[in-house]
């Protein structure tokens, strides 16, 4: 058994944390390559390492003085150490990155530096080797990652030490200049490490129980997922679920490694596994509920439209011409319904609509803004019958009127339109009726 | 108030059927244009006379003897006029018939004349003056129907008598070929009638009470709709229900006049009005419900298509391009299905599927055949919450697995696929929720 275990800052912002990222580690034995993010928010109010080195820097290239701004993220490090009892040349590193700031090392450099001298920290505080990823994650000159070099490089350097600490977010080019990731880069980093060392499981410790079945801004304590594939994730995710650094799924996906998400602060929770099939039941029919306000309707009608071969495709592509993406398009007898987001269709709208009127000469169109997707995701739906009944018996039961519904056959998920103002309400309807009433 | 009144096949196969149709006609002095269809079936097994004009032309064509099959025929107008007491110079008819048929003027020529005949005892029966069709129903050199011409010559020709029969079915080119609509095309005649003499209403009597909530095959004796619109009449009729032909309803749509469909056999039943809008409530929330066998669902998932403007598009224009009709393509995230029609797809499966492949490269395409669609219409779910509820509710009481569904926002329908062999079933049980128990 191998794992990779990555933290994320909030895991690492104080002594305190690093400790329990500490007991984690050494809890087991086969937790063997650590993936450190920058030092998060302390408390409410407080400021991210990353977001201070990026001020840092802005300053030095405005040629500022940024003495004091680099002195308070000395501080943050130097306040974990002390609370840690480690001891590392902090000043060498301080003095080296002043000197690159000066020079203009670039932004990415700048950021960097949050995870680099964290990893410092954790390696000498675990007794881990320390592995710089400017040395075996490579970018090419476009700033791209290059997956399988940064592949063989990184599982040559691992498989030299059995314990290793790798900062996560960052990389450089093949020149050497360091190039990060976007933000929220260290899934990625933990991603590819495990797939470098083969890894049984990814573990990404964070600040929640696990993915939760709802957005807890909607519904208080919701329950958490205890086991989802890839496939629904990305569902949940594309409408707003936010858990995972989106491009850290596919490097462990390809590898058939699970990703444990999992709690700093409540280790003794399970978490949830994120995984790429499985023969495991949600616990409640649906696995997850997600959605996204701010959708515009665009239906349209045309007598005889079932009868003509490429009448749909003419109306996409007076979409596809304006850079407009579709997000659904459910359909009756000669009516047509396209969903797009608001704003990217707002701008475009008159061109649209006239570029409809050219190419499919609907009899009528019809605009309907301020309208809500909710998606319903499940790999349990397929095999359980009545699942669509429950959520629009659930939904009629709150009165909530149902302007959309999409089915398609893989029986995944069932995407429903509502009102933007119906929306928390229609949530929560599905929410109760699914896990809290389990009727 | 004026009328135009159609009768259909079964209302004029025989005297006593005839004896109805007059006195529907004498009931009211307002129904002034009579537009008769050939004789229909007098009992099960029996032969439509336009088939036996069709098989007697046939055989003339041929050069073979049709002497038999002309006298029967000729038998079948003279039971008719003697059980009505009509005389006519039916001899005389049918010897310009035989000449004709010898002369071989054309297939539509003779079957033509099965409306011809009974128009011509309709008249005498009635005392209505005679309109050949063939003066003031205009076709081109194609055989195409010419609306604005006929209805020109139609109000002119009618503007001179105010009551009058006028045979359904045909017209003329312009140089006099007698030319005919498609099959059931009597019903476009009463149509272009109404619209030349501006009617209140166009009655069309045939041997049901009016248009069904549902096949009669599936539910037996089912409740009768009171009102539709020619919205929801499309939108059955496109899912398999039959009550006119198709064509017949854009003459009478464009002028606003409402459409009766009525029964010969009980003239007390009110029947079922078919109107442009309206604010009348349907009697059991949904209008009717319609559907079809023989789909096909062919499941595309991608990763990221959501993310990929245009990615609809090209699967459609695989479909497109071989020819195929989209029915409908409900999506989800990454994954869209597109379902077809079986007999359109069968042969040209491996060309969509290749096409798919070339132009969208997707991760994943799986078939299935052996689907059935079900169209459940009605202008009233807008206005009542809780329609979706109802319908998914009673499919899974009658343990019904639902493969698809698709409502957009003009809320006018949901369609819902299920598999070939739950069809009936999944009808019925959607049925008997908003008819029967109406809960």
């Amino acid at each position: 058994m191998l794992k990779v275990v990555k933290f994320g800052g909030s895991s690492l912002a104080s002594a305190e944390q690093f400790k329990k990222a500490g007991d984690i580690v050494k809890a087991e034995e086969c937790r063997r390559y650590v993936v450190p993010s920058a030092p998060g928010k302390r408390f409410k109010g407080d400021t991210k390492v990353t977001d201070m080195l990026y001020a840092c820097y802005a300053l030095a290239e405005a040629d500022k003085n940024f003495s004091k701004e680099l002195s308070a993220i000395k501080a943050r490090y130097q306040e974990i150490m002390d609370g840690l009892s480690v001891t590392l040349d902090i000043d060498g590193e301080f003095k080296e990155i002043e000197k690159n700031f000066k020079a203009k090392a670039g932004k990415d450099y700048a950021a960097s530096r949050g995870e680099y001298l964290n990893g410092k920290v954790m390696a000498a505080y675990l007794g881990f080797e320390f592995v710089d990823p400017a040395d075996c994650i490579l970018f090419d000159e476009n700033g791209d990652f290059k997956p399988q070099e940064s592949n063989e490089l990184l599982a040559e350097r691992l498989g030299k030490t059995a314990y290793a600490v790798i900062p996560g977010f960052y990389g450089a080019k093949a020149d050497g200049t360091v190039t990060t990731f976007s933000r929220g880069g260290s899934d990625i980093t933990g991603s590819v490490v495990s797939r470098a060392v083969n890894a049984d499981i990814y573990e990404n410790w964070t600040d929640v129980s696990g993915v939760m079945v709802v957005d807890p801004g909607i519904v208080p304590n919701p329950a958490v997922i205890n086991t989802i594939t890839y496939r629904e994730l990305r569902e949940l995710a594309y409408m707003g679920a936010t858990v995972l650094h989106e491009d850290a799924i596919f490097p462990v996906r390809r590898e058939g490694i699970p990703i444990n998400i999992r709690n700093t602060n409540a280790p003794e929770d399970p978490g949830t596994m994120i995984v790429e099939s499985t023969l495991k039941k949600s616990d409640y029919t649906i696995t997850g509920i997600a959605g996204h306000k701010g959708f515009v309707s665009v239906n349209i009608e045309k007598d005889m439209m079932n009868s003509q071969i490429g009448y749909c495709r003419k109306i996409l592509s007076a979409f596809e011409e304006n850079g407009v993406s579709i997000e659904h398009m459910p359909s009756g007898i000669d009516t047509m319904t396209v969903f797009v987001r608001e704003t990217d269709f707002e701008a475009k709208e008159q061109n649209i609509l006239a570029a409809i009127h050219k190419y499919a000469k609907p009899d009528m169109i019809e605009l309907e803004s301020g309208l809500a997707l909710i998606a319903v995701v499940g790999r349990g739906m397929k095999s359980m019958r009545g699942t669509a009944g429950r959520i629009f018996s659930a939904l009629a039961h709150a009165k909530i009127n149902v302007k959309m519904i999409d089915q398609g056959s893989s029986e995944l998920n069932i995407i429903i339109g509502v009102k933007n103002e119906e929306f928390d309400e229609a949530i929560r309807a599905i929410y109760n009726i699914f896990v809290e009433t389990q009727i």
